[in-house]
């Protein structure tokens, strides 16, 4: 049986900004903590939504047709096929829920992209 | 295209404990908040997984062989299956996240089922 996750011990484990953990499952969901500091890359995913909730700081997700701002105790869920990238001026921490399979940079591939590790 | 959604406003509409409002959707997931007061019913979910965070107060969840209790930024996922009971002396908010025709009393029905409904 799983234990209880407490997310800021979990986040105090990441040493890197854009280095996602994960911390638990939901089902066939991975339940991931990120650090987000700087702009990350535009992408989408095709195969699904992507959940963001904020936990501290404060975080940009721009669409290419606006900005979504979030503080603590806001999610936002990017549509699945939307183009979205994640931005913070502040270092910034996140709840992701997605897929276990889903790509953290999505299409659009490249440096950032990160292999999920269990924390 | 959905908005954010700012968990705490979304707690303000509920009035009454156990009675969950669903704030968005997760691809086929259902993202609800839920004041919990007093205990709930013993239950469980043959079908899925149950994911709790506590965003304020103290919850606890009961299981048959133990009692695991969450604070603020805790989650617990209870595995499907499983037999628990949810409980707070205080008032306590809570984001649940399940398939979206996830019945809240799983198994046990009674008079503390609630019909999903969108705030």
């Amino acid at each position: 049986m799983n234990d209880k996750i407490n997310l800021a011990a979990k986040l105090a484990l990441l040493d890197e900004p854009y280095k996602p953990g994960v911390v638990g499952h939901l089902n066939d969901y991975k339940l991931q903590v990120v650090k987000v500091k700087g702009p990350f890359v535009w992408h989408k995913h095709d195969e699904t939504d992507d959940f963001f909730l904020v936990l501290s700081g404060r975080l940009t997700i721009h669409l290419r047709d606006r900005d979504v701002e979030l503080e603590p105790g806001e999610i936002f869920v990017v549509p699945r096929g939307v183009e979205h990238c994640p931005e913070a001026e502040d270092e910034t921490h996140v709840l992701l829920i997605e897929p276990r399979d889903t790509v953290n940079t999505g299409d659009a591939g490249g440096e950032m992209t990160a292999s999920p590790r269990l924390i």
